[in-house]
């Protein structure tokens, strides 16, 4: 399994549409559903968003999620740390003070501070970290929107409108017990 | 399981003793229990550090392992490579054609290029490999040596010398059936 698993990568593309979005609050299965993903998979990753402080969630029917802030506030590195937690690139085994010259016994030197291997790979690790915090959820939106023709926010937008539509109207049948375009 | 595992970290360690040896060439059997650890483990390890040329193997008893090239020529990252192979860190799902509002069939605009997401990780990744690749065994040798007191490599030595010759004893024994100091 790659090091940043697919969680994000489903996490990153359900939170550009939240970028699109304006008085909609869509759902995880809404979001799931307009990128083409499974719903279940999103359901597990949004909770780790809103207890990141990346997403905030409304409860009842026509509540969903919406940016907790600014898209120029969340970096990739945000939403990596967020799904994935703590995970760091190399798990260092401190093996340098079983040298068989020691004989059970290594000297200060040898264990004293962190060791030479792990602090190559903690630089390795800070480099990929510093890159990903440079990168915003805005910025990556900007990429895309310059990709997308003009009238894509509006498709997104009315397809998102739509299924709130959807959900109010399934709602009210289930309180009514009778269509609700049949309420008198 | 970490990105790089410990693999990586063994047969670090078990390279950095060969940067001490002279003419002694040590098994990889040796350089593991100089280490303090497994020598099965790190008997996988070795054959791919000579797949990818940073070691060479002579057989035969008093045969074993040397580098291939100057521990300037070896990167961390050459390490890294050989031993983990072609392991991305991040494995692009490619989800970005599959938004519902394409119904089925995703304009070229939308699976055109690199996906932006791949590309951050991308970067990331490469920011990551670069910063391994700036380290060498020899500079990570120069950084573990001046900790170490003088005699350090001294003491090494004597102890591969010491296998080395233990290895030709018993060769010796096995072939004649007796003890070599049995020899006449």
């Amino acid at each position: 399994m790659a090091h940043i698993t697919n969680g994000v990568e489903y996490g990153i593309h359900c939170l550009l549409w939240l970028v699109y979005v304006d008085t909609e609050q869509p759902s995880s299965r809404d979001l799931a559903e307009l990128q083409g993903v499974s719903p279940s998979f999103v359901a597990k990753i949004f909770p780790k968003l809103e207890k990141a402080g990346i997403v905030t969630a409304n409860t009842g029917v026509s509540g969903g999620y919406r940016l907790a802030k600014s898209p120029e506030d969340i970096s990739m590195l945000d939403i990596v740390d967020a799904i994935e937690g703590s995970k760091p690139l190399f798990d260092c085994k401190e093996i340098r003070g079983q040298c068989a010259v020691f004989k059970g016994d290594p000297p200060r030197w040898v264990t004293g501070g962190v060791c030479a291997i792990h602090n190559v790979m903690l630089r390795a690790e800070k480099s990929m970290r510093d890159t990903l915090a440079q990168e915003t959820l805005a910025s990556l939106s900007r990429t895309v929107g310059q990709k997308a023709p003009r009238d894509f926010d509006v498709r997104v937008r009315s397809w998102l409108q739509e299924r709130g539509q959807a959900r109010g109207r399934a709602s009210l049948t289930r309180k009514l017990g009778r269509p609700p375009d049949a309420v008198s």
